[in-house]
């Protein structure tokens, strides 16, 4: 681990980390926050289409509260970078930037795209190496991240405590980013994409026992479209998955959004890192 | 005033404006933070070089505190856009994002690089008119944007209540890039240089007469270069104009520093706009 960039923060240290990754096989990048003092928990951010590891940690206002929870933050980057797929680059909401958290199958993806590992297994595991959070690990995200983050909360209840979302893409299956993600990353056999999708995983009998907590605003320019939640609160309901779902009115799909509920957040995974 | 973007955050609206301006005879862009309920009071934000109107909004972890105490956040861009002066493209410390808030006398920037004037008078005018915020208005803020703090509160004490600045250039006469910006707006004439220099001001016997807060990070890697706080501190200290000057250890230049004090700043200003 190569740290490349490093600031110090309320107290803590802010770092932008640089790794060789097995599971992507390129360098990956990520941020944490390290709070001053004994850290007592770590809470995973994936964050949306677009976004690096930079977003979360300079736009959402998060720091003081996971300063004054002592708990470390780990915002990976959202796909491998440095790479020449076929359409990597075309597009915003594919390829680079856009990995929807998948282990990719398709041709030339299915060599590095392999974000779901990545991120669940070898950064969890080299930051459970490197801090004192066994045990102690949650994870939230937005958007394509608050999809990546009920995923990998749903398929690994042991490894994450609590699981929240902001905007989460609920039911890619049934929405524009989410079906042209899977059909690149996963191709054509559906059978495969129900591995990755949220409402599927829990008609799959795949369940946390923690209450999941989802933030949505209602003037979310993508709510109609991409994200559905109502397909989210209904499977919830019908195979009892314990799910504490708000609206927020008038707030969009900005991390004007993010930063004023973050700390709501945040202090609903300190409940389950304790 | 044309509002181009707006988001709801912390009960509130963020609001992107374009009006035009008289004293840059440009469009000009600025940001604000309208609270919820009824406003108390008003603080300009000044940014440094490089920056618009974006960034303190989306990076200072600001909005919380601005809502919790009712009052109105302002930011203005730091120049004029969309021209082509000479040199104004060049180079990041000259030009364009870069005004040093002065009012230019050199040859095509004196028609538009009237910035102290579009802040301190302008902009000042259209936000009493638009807010209820008369005698109720402070200004802070950064390294390029703390100098105009800086200038903007000695020159006018009865226009702004309260004065901070982040690791503000606090004698640009004496550091590269405040020499290299008067050279360009101001001319060869240093007796026009005078006029916008704090230390200087203060030594022609300019006065605030609350307390100035400076707070300045130990590891700043521009405070032997171009911030030389100490000088400031003297000169307050001869010519007996209150400061309260705190170093604080470890802190870089960055948002990060900015974030991690942004909340005393506003502490400090709220007990002038009461």
């Amino acid at each position: 681990m190569k740290v490349t960039n490093q600031h110090k923060a309320f107290g803590g240290q802010v770092k932008f980390i640089q790794h060789d990754s097995d599971a992507t096989k390129t360098p990956m990048t990520f941020s944490v926050f390290e709070p001053e003092g004994i850290i007592s928990g770590a809470i995973f951010w994936l964050s949306g289409l677009t976004c690096t590891e930079q977003n979360f940690i300079t736009k959402a206002a998060a720091l003081e509260a996971f300063s004054k929870h002592r708990l470390l933050l780990i915002c990976p980057d959202t796909s491998p970078r440095g790479l020449s797929l076929p359409h990597e680059h075309a597009d915003w909401d594919f390829g680079s930037g856009a990995s929807f958290y998948v282990d990719a199958l398709s041709d030339g993806y299915k060599d590095h795209y392999q974000m779901y590992r990545y991120i669940s297994e070898e950064l969890y595991a080299l930051m459970i190496e490197n801090y004192p959070i066994k045990n102690k690990v949650s994870i939230m995200g937005h958007s394509m991240g608050g999809h990546g983050a009920l995923l990998m909360g749903l398929k690994n209840p042991g490894k994450f405590n609590s699981v929240s979302a902001f905007a989460p893409i609920v039911n890619p299956m049934q929405c524009p980013w989410g079906k042209k993600a899977f059909m690149g990353y996963l191709g054509e056999d559906r059978q495969a994409w129900l591995d990755y999708d949220a409402c599927e995983l829990i008609r799959q009998g795949k369940k946390h026992p923690n209450p999941i907590l989802i933030s949505q605003g209602t003037e979310d320019e993508f709510l109609e479209s991409q994200l559905r939640p109502e397909n989210f609160m209904k499977v919830c309901d019908e195979y009892q998955q314990p799910l504490n779902f708000e609206y927020q009115s008038g707030y969009d799909h900005s991390y004007y959004f993010i930063s004023s509920f973050i700390q709501q957040h945040i202090t609903f995974h300190q409940q389950y890192l304790v």
